[in-house]
């Protein structure tokens, strides 16, 4: 199933895409996806239903991020190995992890706004995870069972805020509108196995990147297994696991977004996402 | 006004002490303090009516953390300068912020649960600071408008976690009941200037931490202006201000935390947390 939250910022109301590529109206049967209801078994029961007859809805319709009223937004950093290296850092030897505000948290097409100031903005598609169970202490075997869907994510990043501004990165992490989610969220069942997905980010039609999760370093049941270990993660907290190599960071010279740029990404299977840059 | 949260472990009610030193609940007027809820706006109408016959609550009943259901819990390193030379770091040019899983929140008495493995776990009485507007790019002179008050916090921190495990401080400071917050939101009103308040812990009665917000390198309206500008600040986050020094970690020898160690700590006029340490 592809889960979604439709219409105006802080109005969106659940949705789901039917086969025929139509959103349908579910808040006849739940009131919105939010920690409280992005969790296995609710998903799992509306899955269950004869959802066929709902209302569907103008196609037009602004998307939201998939998830309302985040309660942790985590990230892991240098995840890739050609990454790692295009930023000059080592290969971690285990997973880097930061967090980025929950109100940098946007729909999928909303605009990429500049922070005051900013002359470093860049882009980082990724593979993003929902947690879909409370999760603590679990193995690696059993990781994907907490995961109640994928999306993808841009994982927007000043780097003068995130690398020269002194201490931790979410300093770059966290401006509004720095994390576009979604369009959807894709069950594990139809979302497929998540470490041969691939990822593709381009600027103004250019492609920078174009990867595969394959070349994770740390794939996903090893992310969730790892970070239970740290920290209880929750049904719908939203992980972000790490960008290939393409950053503009990365680039020889450096780039970075300006105003009027359009960025354009996707994770193979979980849908597109396309933003303009504004100051 | 001192808001506050009591009853089980989710299923925490909204409340206030009264001047008796009474707990009284509010839950005929507001379902809970969220950050739905938690804004000035909101306070102040609770503040403006009669509140004197509502009913009294069993003073044995637990104390929950003073927000449910936050979405950030951010925190403020090295903001204090003797804490910086304990712990072997220079003084900050400008504030490091990192921050917590919201998912470490607990009430102020609940126990501290040392993670698996851990053997540096270590405390941090800090002022806390709840948001009470959004709040973007705001100067120093309008910050404390954005308040909702301010409340106690134990920063527990596990430092093997946070400093040497790769990354990004999250990671050692994260883990279940690492962030009693409260008893109290206490209203600005009530609390008085920040900046003058005394801050303590004892482990096992002994005095570790003892000394003033005075002390801070940077100042409540300085911390929350400089974060705006980063990030949206909105209704229900929790700001960790930094710790003055006494830490286990900074002292000779260090010394953490273990099974039946108590924790007891204030911050002037904001109350007391108590923590047994358990496994």
């Amino acid at each position: 199933m592809k889960f979604l939250r439709y219409g105006p910022i802080g109005g969106e109301k659940p949705g789901y895409l039917d086969q025929e590529g139509n959103i349908r109206d579910l808040s006849r049967l739940i009131t919105d996806f939010t920690p409280e209801t992005v969790n296995c078994e609710q998903l799992a029961a509306l899955a269950a239903r004869d959802l066929s007859d709902l209302p569907i809805v103008d196609p037009g319709t602004r998307i939201g991020p998939c998830v309302g009223a985040a309660r942790n937004f985590y990230a892991v950093g240098l995840n890739y190995a050609r990454h790692a290296r295009e930023t000059n850092n080592p290969e971690p030897k285990e997973p880097v992890l930061f967090s980025k505000s929950t109100s940098c948290i946007c729909g999928p097409n909303d605009p990429i706004i500049l922070p005051r100031g900013s002359v470093k903005t860049d882009w980082e598609v990724e593979l993003g995870i929902i947690i879909g169970r409370p999760c603590s202490y679990v193995t690696k075997d059993e990781a994907l069972d907490y995961v109640a869907g994928f999306c993808t994510i841009n994982d927007v990043s000043e780097r003068a805020y995130q690398i020269e501004r002194g201490g931790q990165w979410i300093k770059g992490k966290s401006a509004p509108n720095f994390g576009p989610i979604g369009p959807w969220l894709v069950t594990p069942d139809e979302a497929g196995a998540p470490q041969n997905l691939t990822l593709k980010l381009s600027v103004n039609g250019e492609t920078v990147q174009n990867s595969s999760t394959a070349d994770m370093i740390f794939p996903v049941a090893e992310i969730i297994s790892y970070m239970s270990g740290f920290m209880r993660l929750m049904p719908g907290d939203i992980i972000a696991t790490g960008t290939p190599e393409g950053v503009g960071m990365g680039l020889t010279p450096q780039r970075f977004l300006n105003a009027g740029d359009v960025v354009e990404l996707s994770v193979e299977g979980l849908g597109t996402q396309r933003q303009t840059v504004i100051n």
